[in-house]
């Protein structure tokens, strides 16, 4: 359960795990590569099953699709959020049940739609009239939730303008989806890599003010997704999972309470991604070289063989701040812009973060950047600038 | 020649072109996908040899490396800039000599030097006493070249800070490399998609006072890169191919006249890559969903099957805004946010750009992308959120 006294999450994790530096030691794979320990996965998992155990964990495949951290958490008993038929097919391949996958993109083509409903998947994100109609259509008789507009606040990743509607708007939606026979919810995000647990406060009372609004027109909800945002250990310190789990426990009940006690208990759902994959992972990348523009210069330059295009696309505008190791940590250290390997001036990974790095780093030292697990490999490019696709091994 | 009166680039271009029309209607390929007309590409190497008599033409293969367009190439007499060891491999089994290659990329491993110099590359880029180091280690006996920085106004995809030294610090390399045995010369990038012909004035001068130095030092330069940055046609019109032609060999009469004239002239070369294949490609992308966010909002989302991740990278800041056709146009438009499939937020192509297409604009849909040859399909990724690479074909 949670406890106050935990530390930050990410806090007491040695990162490269021991596993992760053997298997390095042992196959001296080439950089770049990002290496994942499924045993953090595990713990992972576990931690925010006991942070929050009202809720059904759906992994949000997107943050890593590797099959085996897919077949890891299929035997963990983990539910599935996918973002297109390319997930569905991956779940379904680790050993997923397609009852436990929810079909969480808005924006579907409605023959995706029914290639997942026949394949047995029967939950289904939507956010306007056009979709809720394909859902009509290609798939009856399923839980359909609608996802609401929020602010996304207090995340390094915001996710706020691009999916949901107005709750009014999601009422009447949602209304009409219930007389064609569905099941229905409604989900939210409060923005990936949300650094404050009471961001999911607002929207749960939203929520409660819309499923208000459906029971006096008689539609009992079945469903409230709590999307993601749940954070990894990046430069900055985050609350610890409990901190989390405490901040919407206590939301649930003040806003649903009486719901959340009686017959009709919706389903409440959280759609983790990044929590559970991001701080599991190790990026080691090799320095191509190390530069200054004029003899003047204070600030070197670092370009590493990997870039924002070969995985570490969350950089762009210095969203998402690695930390980074390096074999000559302790030692003196200046500031750097460090970049990628690429031709493009937009393969910038830090600029106005402000990063030091040791002044003794050289071409060939192997850096170590950490907490790269989740929104790196399936970023990576299909080979801009020839330079292949990431790639990634689970230990 | 060039001609004063010759329409803007892309003017009297209808796309998509009879023969990508007849592609698309023969074999009806699954959306998204990209196709590119070869007779286009070599339209615009001749036009730009037109254009530019005195400079041998060394194609940016990063802009589209398709195997079809880099034979083409061969045949057509191209030289070739690569930014890596798996572009020099697709040139040399596009047919490409290892003479006609240039490793332009400035930021290079010590052992894909040596294998570029293994396989007869001799033409190389630098900005930096430690990549020079490395270039007189593993590159005897090349010509090196070295990239000077530029202010980059007045292109829609600036390249001006992550690449190139100053100019001072240029000279002193470059007169290292000499006497370590090298042909030397200078090379600059007045950024991607330039609108303005003028702005290879400025860093010419730049070249002609850091030649002048090195001849008082007794190295005789063997090499001015003009770079990239000759445009598309996007939704700004942008000047004619001879314009560009007619102001660069202005400067280069003005600012090196008596060198190009001399026994010694140095080669000019040019590295087009968006020009010679943007204008070439078109993307054929379905439409997923057109919605709203409330009842009152005046703007429709738009999702179509292709996004940021999917092909369309160079939309970020919305820095290249490509034109859109649409089965209905000519009827009533309104204005709309432009988006990508994914459960991403970035994932967003124009909101500030005010696109509008028409209302009768439905799921199903196709829409053409055009002038989208260029810098769409490497920058595709593996598969973020299930979704596979972005398809492309040559005609």
């Amino acid at each position: 359960m949670a406890d106050d006294t935990a530390p930050p999450v990410g806090a007491t994790l040695h990162l490269p795990t021991d596993r992760i530096r053997r298997f390095v030691a042992d196959n001296d794979p080439p950089t770049p590569c990002l290496v994942v320990d499924l045993a953090i996965v595990a713990e992972r998992y576990q931690a925010l099953s006991d942070s929050l155990t009202e809720a059904a964990i759906f992994y949000a495949v997107k943050a890593n699709p590797a099959p085996e951290i897919l077949r890891l958490l299929v035997e963990l008993g983990s539910c599935f959020d996918v973002a297109s038929v390319g997930e569905i097919e991956a779940c379904l391949r680790a050993g997923a049940q397609p009852s436990t996958i929810s079909y969480g993109n808005t924006i579907k083509k409605r023959k995706d739609i029914a290639y997942a409903h026949e394949m047995g998947v029967r939950m289904f994100a939507f956010d306007s009239a056009q979709e809720l109609d394909k859902l009509n259509a290609e798939a009856p008789g399923s839980t359909v939730f609608c996802r609401i507009l929020t602010a996304g606040e207090g995340a390094d990743w915001p996710l706020s303008r691009k999916f949901g509607c107005e709750p009014l708007m999601a009422v009447d939606l949602l209304r009409d989806a219930a007389q064609r026979g569905h099941r229905v919810g409604a989900s939210f995000h409060v923005g990936s890599q949300q650094r404050h647990p009471n961001q999911w406060d607002g929207p749960l009372a939203e929520v409660a003010a819309m499923f208000r609004m459906l029971e006096r027109d008689g539609v009992t909800p079945a469903v409230v997704n709590l999307g993601g945002g749940f954070p990894s250990r990046y430069s900055d310190v985050v609350p610890e999972i409990g901190a989390y789990g405490k901040a919407i426990r206590n939301s649930v009940a003040r806003h649903l309470g009486p719901l959340m006690n009686g017959p009709d208990r919706p389903l409440l759902i959280a759609e983790p991604g990044r929590y559970l994959v991001g701080d599991a992972g190790v990026l080691f990348s090799e320095v191509v070289l190390v530069s200054r523009k004029s003899d003047l210069d204070e600030r070197r330059w670092v370009y590493l063989d990997v870039g924002m295009f070969s995985g570490l696309a969350e950089t762009m505008d210095e969203a998402i701040r690695y930390r980074i190791r390096t074999p000559h940590d302790g030692s003196e250290s200046g500031p750097v812009v460090l970049a990628g390997p690429t031709c493009d001036s937009v393969d910038i990974l830090y600029d106005k973060a402000d990063y030091h790095l040791p002044m003794a780093l050289r071409p060939g030292d192997v850096v170590e950047i950490l907490s790269t697990g989740a929104y790196t490999t399936t970023y990576s490019t299909v080979g801009f600038n020839g330079f292949p696709p990431l790639k990634s091994y689970c230990v």
